[in-house]
C-alpha cells in the first residue's frame, strides 16, 4: 500500500510531497530575487536545506537535481554556489539548462528529489 | 523483484510506464493545437485524467508535475486552467519553466509522476 | 531502510545514483561535441547504456527520458538516432524540449531514470 505525505500545501501545487520512500520538491526559486544568481542560488539551496529537514531528510539524500538557469552564461556563478553547498561523497545526478523562468527577476530555479533518511 | 508495466507503447516511446509503486506519463501535449494556451492546458489535463484512469490511478495522486510553456508570458492563462482542475489537499509538487516545444503550435506541455492508487 | 549508491562521484554531482530499486543518471552530454545531433545522440545513448551497465541494468529498463536540444529544428535528426537504439517493446515515457545547454558545442542532453534489473 503506497503512501503519500504533502507539506505546504496550496490550491496551485505542494512545496513537499513523500511518497513511500521518496521526497518530491516544487522548484524552488529565491524569496529575494533582487540579488546575482549567486545569492539566489545559496537562497534557493538554503529554502532546499529547510523542506527537506521538515521531513527529517537533508541534503546529503538528495537523489536528482534539476537547475533551470534564465542566462545559461551565469553557469559557473551558479555552480561556486552549488559546490560549496553539496556534501563530498554525497552528490546528486543533476542536469543543468536554460529556461526562461516564471517571473523576470528570477536567476535560477532548483528541483530536487530525495530520499527519507 | 522490480516490476514495468507499459502502456500505449511505439517504437518511440510509451505514454504510460509503471514501476512498482510509481507512475511516470510521457510529455502531454494538446491533440489538437488550435486553441490558445488555456485550451491546451484544458485538453492535456484530460489526457492525464485518461491515462491515469488507464492504470486505476487519478489526478489526487499525483506526485511532480513539470510545465512546459512556449511564451512564458502565458504563464496566468495556464495556471488558470491548472488551479480549475488540481484538487484541494492534493496538489502536486510543481516546476514552470519557458521552452520551445517539437511543434510550433503547441503552447504548453506537461508530465507527471503519479503514485498508484 | 532505504539504501543509496552513489557511482563516478565528483563534488558538484553523481553520474549514477541508485535508490531502492530507482536509478538516476546525470543529464548526459557528448563527450566528443564535434558532430551533429545525430551523431551526439549516438554518443549520449552510449554513455547512457555503459553507466546503466555499471549498475547490472540495461535500455530496456529506462521509465522515462527528458531530451533537451539546444534548437528544436534538430527534433528528426535526434529521433533518427534515437528510435534506432530504444528496444521495441521497452520503450520510456519521453519528454523533449528546446533548451541552450551548458556548453555551446552540445546539441543535445538527455536525463534517463530506470529501473534495477
Amino acid at each position: 500500500m503506497s503512501t503519500i505525505e504533502r507539506l505546504h500545501t496550496n490550491q496551485r501545487m505542494s512545496q513537499t510531497v513523500v511518497h513511500n520512500d521518496t521526497i518530491y520538491l516544487a522548484g524552488q526559486v529565491a524569496a529575494d530575487p533582487s540579488g546575482g544568481v549567486a545569492d539566489q542560488t545559496r537562497q534557493v539551496l538554503a529554502q532546499i536545506d529547510a523542506l527537506l529537514a521538515d521531513v527529517g531528510s537533508d541534503k546529503a539524500q538528495i537523489l536528482m537535481a534539476t537547475i533551470w538557469l534564465s542566462d545559461i552564461s551565469t553557469f559557473a556563478d551558479m555552480n561556486a554556489a552549488w559546490d560549496a553547498w553539496v556534501p563530498a561523497g554525497h552528490t546528486p545526478a543533476r542536469a543543468c539548462v536554460e529556461s526562461r523562468l516564471a517571473g523576470e527577476a528570477w536567476k535560477v530555479e532548483i528541483r530536487v528529489v530525495a530520499a527519507r533518511a
